[in-house]
């Protein structure tokens, strides 16, 4: 719970309990905003362009940065101002080849995607004999001895969400376990994809090698895929597994961040960042993660604009190479992280509904809160009495003491799709996109109009 | 309409509308024989034990003869009578590798997956700019000349429906469009799967070339990556695609059925055939097609045999190579054509529940039906007024007026699963299959022991 809004936010929650009536009514300009973001095709525009003349868009290769010049471009012909491309350089690891089959007891092929920052197998591949964790508790558990020279499966139980909460307990499987393993002398490890669907779909994501562990090669398999390697294991012979995971990293290879800004008419008011990210995983098109957030963004800003020049500066940021690590964010905040930033938001949680929305201002201004609280009650949304955080793009930022405010989408399907092939247009359901566009547009609205001091300048 | 059985059947149908109390009550034994059947385990080991144990069974390959050593034991332990595999030989089509990638306007890779019986490119795959039909209609339309050393895309509007109605209307763009593109001068072809998911897994199937056509690589795309190419190609731009689908034909491969039987006390009163088959596709591990079916037959079939031996004798039908042209069944048919055939029923649809039966059942034995009708109604299973028609495993013999009753499942999800790497045992609902057991349980024992005269014999 945020101490600095308690008041108001209480206040706010008993209105909602106990009469819906009591709560600040909205003004009539949050209403033209909000009708008329309900009918926007911009972020639709972005994220079918981008999904569909991109396609995916790898941190650090050719891809992103076609994403950039294709975003720049975008962002021009809708009518931002100062858009630009900010390059910097990072490493790239890249998926060359993933197999894994089951060699015995009972041979087949299992589908599964290299983990980022895996480890490389020979292009041969290698042979070994499974030992099997139900949780990263247990493989942490375990003595060394028992997994040294063998090829460590680890599972969990990670099921769906609205808040998306299961991510951050169950993710420690593919966070951690590859580091774990390797301490213990494991020659190769497959990690339960951090995943809510049973499709044969295998989710990747990135994983950082703990301080002095030599990477071994981490893969993950696909839901049905780790259950049913839990099953012949269940059967309590020797399982052995033929693993290629064929990888190769890269130095210093180009990304960047695309930015664009509606000027606001105060430049001592300070900035508001709306960011989302460029790059997606290789696998799919990065339609829910994240060509939507940046259409979102995208879109309601101009949808502010649209309704007259605001007190406030909007800056959309495009972050590039926010899956591998957040090196966009990053390098934004070496740039920019000086200038007066009033408030930041990110969008990096698919494309469905808000429903809720969580605050860190500034105390004092806890006003602003109940004003977009009562802006966004038409669209289904909700004050929480959780603290906002944001997401790693505008990271820097808050860990800065930048204030933020979180509007909460809907990951009930989140992580059926996330960092899988499935990532791909037909998962946006374009109603709910509209309603992702208003809740920013109103919000963006308010905060970039607020009278009240904001963030840190 | 079925003739026959309308009397009765109309008496039924109107019972159930105007006072479900005029249908006719179940007996005590199928009272029981349901409610035993409700608390089965027999057809989850079967279903379990071949998708884990066995995995994906290609027919006339060495996976799909350890499925027939794997079945035999399994039916053995299980008490079945005169278990035996009948071998066959028949030509085999081996996937060796289908890799698809739009080359331009926007390069990336596509999901997707040979059909059976598909031509083979060389190992570097072709290129070729892509002719874009939304129906089969407009293939068969378009003159040759739009078509000739072009890789025809043929699309589909497929939804699903409970009785899977859509497979056979759609499927046609399978079934038949590399025919009519090889006719036309086509040099591939690339099908929107013939499926009702939105996932990157590609739905194979097999189809045959008409005569006189010389075989082109024919490929389905995954319904995400079908609606990525449509969206590519609505941008008016050439799309050339580069097509690999490297495959191989052998002759004379080992393939087989399994039969294992419930011998009825009256030899004369005819066999029962209740068939699924053993076969599977190779990207799945054919759970819902057809490792259920047989878990669901043989699970029946000693249902029957634990309330006491039987009339007739009842004969479990493993059939191999259903999927690539029912050569099982024809083999059975060949073998056994000529004995004196009762009734036959085909499991081939999945494990979810049994909505409906349809009878095909001689003039003046429509009586059965309707005992059969009020011995199902407490399972949620309603008598239809269409005819049975089987499944193309007992296909000969109904073809040779056998009669046949379907017990037919819902289908609303079959075909997002169905010829995909997603059709896996995670897919089974096990309250589901048991319904099944008992629907079939209940369906045999009253066959079985059937007073009236049944069959051709």
């Amino acid at each position: 719970m945020q101490k600095i809004r308690s008041g108001t936010l209480a206040a706010l929650l008993l209105g909602s309990i106990l009469s819906p009536a009591i709560a600040q009514a909205a003004s009539a300009s949050d209403t033209a905003i909000r009708e008329a973001a309900l009918k926007d095709d911009v972020a639709w525009d972005i994220t079918e362009g981008l999904t569909t003349e991109v396609g995916p868009r790898p941190a650090g290769t050719p891809l992103e940065a076609h994403a950039r010049d294709w975003s720049v471009a975008k962002l021009k012909t809708l009518g931002f101002s100062n858009v630009r491309a900010e390059p910097y350089s990072m490493p790239v690891w890249l998926r060359v080849r993933d197999e894994v089959s089951i060699v015995a007891p009972f041979p087949q092929k299992l589908v599964v995607a290299a983990l980022g920052n895996s480890g490389s197998t020979p292009e041969a591949g290698i042979e070994g004999e499974i030992v099997y964790f139900p949780t990263i508790a247990d493989l942490q558990a375990a003595p060394d001895a028992s997994v040294k020279g063998k090829i460590v499966f680890v599972s969990h139980d990670m099921v769906a969400a609205q808040d998306g909460s299961g991510y951050g307990y169950y993710g420690a499987a593919r966070r951690q376990g590859p580091s774990i393993a390797a301490r213990k002398g494991a020659i190769g490890i497959l990690v339960k994809s951090i995943g809510t669907d049973h499709h044969r779909i295998a989710h990747t994501g990135v994983q950082m090698w703990a301080d002095g562990v030599t990477p071994i090669p981490a893969v993950a398999l696909s839901v049905p895929d780790a259950e049913q390697l839990a099953r012949v294991a269940a059967r309590g012979k020797p399982v052995r597994v033929h693993l290629t995971a064929v990888s190769k990293t890269l130095k210093d290879q180009p990304s960047g961040n695309v930015i664009a800004e509606i000027p606001g008419s105060d430049p001592k008011a300070g900035v508001i960042v709306a960011a989302c990210h460029l790059d997606s995983w290789d696998q799919g098109t990065g339609a829910i993660d994240d060509a939507s957030g940046c259409g979102i963004v995208a879109a309601a800003a101009l949808q502010v604009a649209k309704a007259g020049t605001p007190r406030r500066t909007i800056r959309v940021l495009f972050a590039g190479a926010e899956e591998v690590g957040g090196d966009g964010g990053r390098a934004y905040f070496a740039a920019h992280g000086k200038e007066a930033h009033a408030l930041v938001m990110e969008s990096d949680f698919g494309a469905d509904k808000v429903w809720r929305v969580d605050f860190t201002l500034p105390a004092g201004q806890e006003a602003l809160g109940g004003r977009i609280g009562a802006a966004l009650a038409p669209l289904g949304i909700v004050p929480s009495r959780d603290k906002a955080h944001g997401g790693s793009d505008i990271g820097p930022l808050v860990e800065a003491g930048v204030p933020v405010i979180d509007l909460q989408q809907d990951g009930t399907r989140y992580f059926d799709i996330h960092h899988t092939p499935d990532d791909t247009l037909d998962k946006i359901d374009p109603a709910q996109l509209r309603q992702n566009v208003a809740a920013w547009a109103v919000t963006l609205n308010l905060a970039a109009n607020a009278p009240e001091t904001l963030g840190v300048n």
